[in-house]
């Protein structure tokens, strides 16, 4: 009657929507303020001031362009101000023609990864890696193939992506600053990637394409440095989304650069335009393709997470628990205590502590704890961390 | 390298962005004022005033909300206002449970399509119809079978339809106001259809359902009446989008409805969510969600359509042209003279006319002329199509 791999889709929350929704039931009984709900990525900071002022300045300059669809692509001028943008603060040249204005990240990836799917193609995640690379993946036709990042640093255990490669490798995701772990891929990293997928691709007779899933790039503390994949690997992808850097992830805005260099570029791009038309995506929201542009460069007060990722790390290592060292996103990944990962997230929930068991990530052994929230929710949740810790002695 | 069958989606224009993109060349080439472009569906009158105020009152009420996301179904609150609205104004008892928010009308079609497909099924479309079905229909895995309407009013030819139904047919796609006819389709076709599916569905032992897709619903003139097909066959989903209603088409914003009385309810709505997770939509944008509820019920000012529609139809008559008797959207169907509609447009060509053969559509033998332009444009236009049909004399 329906498709029943949809179905499955839709009727079976994700772990952590599950325990998102068992947070509100739980706040209904015993309090908002006597619950540690850690488990949603979902900005915690408003917008910064620039984005009102540029609704105001679009609805007010042309009532009617503002609300009209743009080309498929995106606004011309709005993908010309985006590439300007990459030129000079990455220092790698493109222009209009590269870039696909999407309706923020999930599109990017879907648009780009339905663009590249050709019959027995695999794609390769790192794990722990979002969930929903597996179903963009699927969805796609291709199949999904894991690799376990390093244990300790959780960087790109490069051995373990060459020992995954072979002929039907068409693309590998990368997501620095990283869900879950928050890490940021080092440059040097990032260049040994590049090399093995050039001499792969070299082997395989075959361009094999990182796709760089960058919604989190600004999101960074402590000087931490972001490499702009492009400049190091030629055939990478850029999947960016403004939900993170601007706060406005109900608004759907996000695009996807195919530089210039990339092999196949002009192809690819008529692909991704293809592929957006046909999965239903007619154009970015227009307005906020303008506020995108209008504010590109601009980020939230992300000081805040910084202050939250402080407050945590400083207690929870005191309290002895060990903490992976990421310095991105707005996530902190820790060690499970006992190994279980489930077991110690359900011992959590216990003391009202909502965080997320790293199997959902298809890497045991850990918890994610997404610190966009109030800093004074983090306050009151630290006795818990701390007797949660203890139960363990 | 990439998708070849995505690759000649995004590279080849469609026909009707052909003709306008050679609009706006020969408008620079011989100023704008000479060119008569009646190429494209692109809402022409500007949003109501109450669009403007719902954003301002949604910005201004809780900054960071209004940017985060909803729920991947939509918010809670929108949808109980549509479905309110839909209770009250088509009698047909809905809840917020039965409504699924989409990026505008492509996205509500893609989902419903993706959630109802299996293996085998083929899908109904009446033409002439939007080519875009074909692409959506097939991307979805399913196969597009025609059928042609009644030559004459352009109305459901049901025993063609009776024709084309077989075991694997899953649905059909009943557009109504029609893009290109601009026809609406009455009451007594409407019912014979739900009855044949019935019958047909009884026969084959399986459900067919009826995808309403219904962006023109509220263009409509001369009084004419769109029947709410839930009401006539209970298999029926609505797919809506609010770009037409409020001139707003560049944000992407629409409804699925799965009317509670809808066979495996449950399971289709599950399986619309999954598709849209698969296909990347998250959630539809956030602030034009409210604006959507804001707004509902409220239209544009579509009497300056309905004007823009009497010139047309008052001074084609008076010259001698046929014209299909539709009484919604923005369209004017009229037989191409001479028989060949590709010969009829590129004469009309001649005369700096750019209106749309209807082979693009499925139904040879006829223009298709948008009426979303300025009166002005109508006026300077009516020589031209004048000395077209002397041609033919």
């Amino acid at each position: 009657m329906f498709s029943q791999k949809y179905y499955a889709l839709g009727s079976c929350r994700s772990e952590i929507r599950e325990l998102f929704e068992y947070g509100k039931k739980r706040a209904a009984e015993i309090g908002a303020e006597n619950i540690y709900d850690f488990s949603l990525g979902n900005p915690s900071i408003p917008a910064p001031e620039c984005v009102k002022q540029a609704v105001l300045d679009a609805l007010d300059a042309d009532p009617l362009s503002v609300h009209g669809y743009t080309s498929a692509q995106g606004d011309l001028a709005v993908r010309r101000t985006i590439a300007e943008y990459i030129e000079k603060t990455h220092s790698h040249k493109c222009t209009a023609d590269d870039i696909y204005m999407t309706c923020g990240a999930a599109a990017s990836l879907t648009v780009t990864l339905n663009a590249l799917a050709c019959n027995g193609d695999e794609v390769i995640v790192l794990a722990p890696y979002c969930p929903e690379y597996k179903v963009f993946i699927e969805q796609a036709g291709m199949k999904c193939v894991e690799v376990k990042c390093r244990e300790g640093d959780f960087g790109i255990d490069i051995s373990a992506v060459e020992a995954a490669l072979n002929r039907n490798t068409k693309a590998i995701i990368v997501n620095s600053p990283n869900n879950p772990t928050g890490v940021v891929y080092s440059e040097s990293d990032i260049r040994a990637l590049g090399d093995l997928l050039t001499l792969a691709g070299q082997n395989f007779g075959r361009s094999i394409y990182l796709i760089a899933d960058e919604p989190y790039r600004e999101l960074v503390y402590d000087g931490a440095v972001v490499p702009f994949i492009p400049n190091y690997y030629k055939n990478t992808i850029v999947c960016y989304s403004f939900s993170k850097s601007l706060s406005i992830p109900g608004q759907r805005i996000g695009y996807i650069l195919v530089p210039p260099q990339t092999c196949g570029h002009d192809g690819i791009y008529y692909a991704v335009c293809g592929a957006g038309r046909a999965l239903g995506f007619v154009c970015a929201p227009s307005l906020f393709q303008r506020v995108a542009a209008e504010c590109i460069g601009r980020t939230a007060d992300v000081s805040a997470y910084e202050a939250n990722r402080k407050m945590l790390v400083d207690a929870l290592s005191e309290y002895g628990y060990e903490i992976v060292p990421g310095k991105g996103a707005f996530y902190l990944f820790i060690k499970a205590k006992g190994g279980d990962s489930r077991t110690f997230c359900e011992r959590a929930k216990a003391y009202d502590l909502l965080i997320v068991a790293s199997d959902s990530f298809g890497y045991p052994g850990y918890a994610r704890i997404s610190y966009c929230v109030s800093p004074k929710m983090i306050e009151r949740s630290l006795p818990a961390f701390k007797k949660l810790i203890e139960e363990y002695e």
